[in-house]
């Protein structure tokens, strides 16, 4: 499929997905800097984690969300997920005639024009770090970069428990950061959507000299320039706002409640689907 | 379908089931006190958890694993999953002309034989804890009980990644337990099969007044009895051993790193099946 043939409608929306609830720290950007875009999140709360799962289970996933996205005609598809995006993001740009963005092309691309020393840390699950993608692409830029991954599976738990100003999440990142710091890195992503929420702790651990790169700010920057060149960024009319859609493979009422901790407004209803059907 | 009608081969194999690793707890159990049965194990690891997905969901894949099992021909089904034995176990026993065993009744029982003084703790996953089923049973038994459930949803992570004997998840203990504590029970059930991990961890954070029920143990010993009242049990050839085969959804690799971990010997192979198959 060719995308130069695909007529896509401007005012159409923006489909986001991810594992789960994470990714609302994504769609959350986009609302911020695309105040004018239509937004349709799903969040596959049936299946989360992908971080601990295959790379061909997660392509299948992947592929049957973004059917899903399709059937309510988005014309651009964030994955807003690290895992997803480490996996699926070849095969599904393969696959579709409208644009595809992961969130780990742009966190790489900014932690490269912001290391002054080259040494780059990468925090993760351990199904980001295995896939080894953050390093393939900021080798992709410079060869000469050292870049140090590290796992920290119980991070997303532990935000899921409310624990992101708690000592024992303090206690939790300092040993997993622990290695990094003794490799000298000047620049570390946050390779997992959960980890924005621990930025307050994550600089306390690793001080002031460490600059820390959130993709989905990065993300959300780059669909802005994306959709503009493109020009199919929404012809807004002022009488119409710009709409959320929101829908979860299970557990839409849990989905909410955190959705409306950490979106700027309340989320009206969440639709659960058979994300299966797809 | 009625069981008195179907004949079944005593010396077929147990099926055993879990969302993942946990279960392994169960089986491990089986192989100590049954050592001449054959086992079938299945692990849902690419959808595990289930303790944070709904009732519906957790049957649906319940029954889906239900019908794998019935193609290796298993004579009898242990649910070693709580929040599966909560939410799947009358559907399932219901719908299979084979025994179907869960591992909520037999934690209850002992716990309701344990208790001096009729108060009794639970912890286990968000979704066995809202199931309220360790209530219900335990209340069939006496209506007297006062029960106290607390959902801990950062053990099974903590003991994934090996901290089992750390001051981190002892900590994290601390709080779980402190309004069980408060309470004044006498006995507490283990109600997720991961945390028999955790046993000298909360044996130290609740004392030795407090008296901690492991239902994998209890579920093995109903097992054992419930196969030789029906003439059940494995007529053993002395030259032919126990075998036990084990499945999984997802990731047969680190599935066998852990087994290898935690039962008494090394597990040979791990076969990965897709489970939306059945």
């Amino acid at each position: 499929m060719a995308a130069e043939h695909t007529i896509i409608d401007r005012n159409a929306p923006i489909g986001v997905f991810d594992s789960g609830i994470g990714g609302l720290t994504v769609a959350r950007e986009i609302m911020r800097q695309m105040p004018d875009e239509n937004i349709v999140y799903f969040g596959d709360t049936a299946r989360v984690p992908y971080g601990s799962k295959s790379k061909n289970t997660v392509i299948r996933y992947s592929r049957q969300i973004a059917h899903f996205l399709r059937t309510k005609q988005v014309k651009a598809i964030v994955i807003a997920c690290n895992t997803a995006s480490a996996h699926a993001l070849e095969v599904l740009e393969a696959e579709q005639d409208i644009p595809v963005l992961g969130v780990i092309k742009a966190g790489a691309e900014t932690a490269a024009k912001t290391t002054k020393n080259g040494r780059i840390g990468v925090i993760a699950t351990r199904g980001t770090i295995d896939s080894g993608m953050y390093e393939q692409v900021l080798r992709e830029i410079d060869p000469e970069f050292r870049i140090f991954g590290k796992a920290c599976p119980l991070f997303v738990p532990l935000v899921e428990e409310g624990l992101t100003h708690d000592f024992i999440t303090e206690e939790v990142a300092r040993r997993y950061v622990k290695d990094l710091q003794y490799k000298d890195i000047d620049t570390m992503i946050l390779g997992c959507t959960h980890y924005p929420l621990l930025r307050t702790l994550l600089r306390k651990v690793m001080g002031e000299e460490v600059t820390l790169v959130n993709p989905a700010y990065e993300t959300a920057i780059e669909l802005k320039q994306l959709l503009q060149e493109k020009g199919l960024d929404r012809q807004a009319d002022r009488s119409e706002p710009a709409k959320y859609e929101f829908y979860v493979s299970d557990l839409a009422d849990q989905f909410q409640e955190f959705a409306n901790s950490i979106l700027p407004y309340d989320v009206a209803g969440t639709e659960q689907i058979d994300i299966e059907d797809f």
